[in-house]
């Protein structure tokens, strides 16, 4: 039996003179939409307008956009032709400032072209489209090893339940916490995944159901306020969800509702597993406390889907993320094996021994 | 102070030539409309078209339009009478089919009817009407009873959770879970109520967020998923929601949600209540695992916000309710009193002691 994955969120066609093709997620769940960028601004704008969103997958995208806009470059001037892809850089940077994949691919390439010293400037092009390309290769390839390391978790007949969208459309491909459901859908494993739609911006419902859905893995949506009910009983199994920053100590900041669902499963003795790249763990942070965590327009909670569904001056909280304790996570699933259990002295290890 | 309570929901305004006043849930948050009914097919409409919701409001509603059917009866037969008003009250029943209370108290005025013998056909349709008139107040007089009870739990300063509708909205007036609230408003307390949204029909963000911003009680509006985190960071002293059915060993059947509500609250110390008449006590079900749980249309969950938010067939989960036991309810705050511990001993000592 063959077996579909997901397609791929952002790559490179074609050499130098190619383009980027990347998937419109604003056009998500409706219409599956591949946009063709042949120039810097409308990568921008793709940036900005959430067409692209996943921290991996703006990195990728930043690094290809930052191409487009220095491979017309015409002069002969090295000095000249840094400056333009400072220039370049700057402005992709601005799409939207906080996200830190960004700014690190942009990094990455700056990095990559300054070091070339003696290169020529259609060299230096050639060397920037190279390491574009790599971001995103090694994204796919760290993605690949985290189902690898993952996919071992899920039993033939398995109930999942994830959260929010750490999926192949938030990465170059595979995702985090779903590559371990595509390693395992690929060793033609059965099982279900139970997906919160991942109130306010149901990234859930929008993303996460239609790209398991793509991949032909069975799953079933629900609102958050049903896993508990769920896994009361019996059909839950394992969570997995994706993080957004780890703590040395493993406290894990993720998507508002993240937190509930460790409480629950611990309450109902369901393993809670964490799926996250090495980059995602922010050792300078010995706990969880000190993780920031932003809080959000409240129109997202009032009005999010273009009707009023609350008295238009309705105080409400609306935090991104929570942060859950490393004691109801039972393991890390990262690129470079399990940790598990979740401690500093465990965390340490897998860092020291790379 | 003047301290402000939540407008009555229905009213049956002046003598037999009157009318029922009710406001229209279905434009609610947008506008406070009410309407002024005064013939039984609106009155059917109201109750078919969710205008008016809640157990309680819809057996009021039902009622008061019985009155309706009949007031105009031009004959003098009992007989004839009787039989016109067995033809309105079926044709009400048909409105919601399932709806208990709705059939409950079509009985309850066919009762009285019946009981009036020597009574001309004047008589009876006051005594129609004063009956309907009494099942309101009937309902008010609980609900207010409920508040007294349950206001003692509600310290200054409390930060409350509440999920779904089970307030003013949903009964004559004051509600089940959000009646020791408005009890301890009066007492001019202060205190803070979250307010899930309570996916997927939002009833806490479209009636309970906008009931208690028109009495006044500052109330802050969360996603169904923010709770654990709420709680986590310690803003909730007390959970109190409402119930469907109560077994006779103190198992809650609510709306979905509520059973992942009640464990957080425990794993969090934080006490959970349940607050509800007597009437919703089903003792004939030893235990919640009798208590039938309604699937409901997938399209609530995929496309419930006037836009499709998943894809078109993905498979849902969408129970109405869940079934919280016994074990995690702190008490259940009926009428007749706090029934605390909960078990069956404690809940039939209270149906006893009547």
């Amino acid at each position: 039996m063959s077996v579909k994955l997901p397609p791929p969120t952002i790559e490179w066609i074609g050499g130098l003179d190619g383009y980027v093709e990347l998937i419109d997620q604003t056009r998500l769940p409706e219409k599956l939409v591949k946009l063709q960028l042949r120039q810097v601004e409308p990568v921008w704008e793709a940036i900005k307008s959430l067409r692209v969103r996943g921290a991996p997958a703006i990195g990728i995208a930043a690094a290809m956009g930052a191409v487009l806009g220095v491979r017309n470059f015409s002069g002969t001037d090295r000095t000249t032709f840094l400056r333009a892809f400072d220039e370049v850089a700057d402005y992709l940077a601005s799409s939207r400032p906080t996200a830190v994949n960004l700014t690190w691919a942009l990094s990455r390439l700056r990095e990559c072209a300054k070091c070339e010293i003696s290169a020529d400037i259609a060299t230096l092009k050639q060397r920037l489209l190279d390491e574009a390309k790599t971001i995103r290769d090694e994204d796919e390839a760290m993605c690949r090893a985290i189902g690898r390391h993952g996919q071992a978790l899920i039993c033939e007949h398995a109930g999942i339940l994830t959260h929010c969208n750490a999926g192949s459309l938030a990465t170059a491909r595979y995702g985090t916490a779903l590559a371990p459901m595509y390693a395992a859908h690929e060793l033609n494993r059965y099982f279900r995944v139970f997906v919160d739609e991942t109130r306010p911006l149901l990234q859930g419902s929008r993303l996460t159901a239609w790209e398991l859905h793509e991949a032909g893995i069975e799953s079933v949506l629900i609102c958050d306020n049903m896993a508990g009910s769920l896994m009361q009983s019996g059909k839950i199994d394992l969570v997995i969800t994706g993080a957004d920053r780890i703590a040395a100590n493993g406290d894990v900041a993720n998507k508002i509702g993240t937190y509930a669902l460790a409480v629950l499963a611990g309450a109902h003795g369901i393993p809670f597993y964490v799926a996250a790249p090495s980059s995602t763990f922010d050792l300078s942070l010995h706990d969880g406390s000190k993780i920031p965590i932003e809080q959000r327009d409240p129109d997202e909670v009032r009005s999010g889907f273009g009707c009023m569904t609350a008295p238009a001056d309705a105080p409400c909280y609306n935090p991104a993320f929570d942060v859950t304790p490393a004691n109801f996570v039972r393991g890390i699933i990262t690129e470079r094996g399990i940790i598990e259990p979740v401690c500093a002295k465990a965390i340490a290890a897998i860092f020291q021994s790379s």
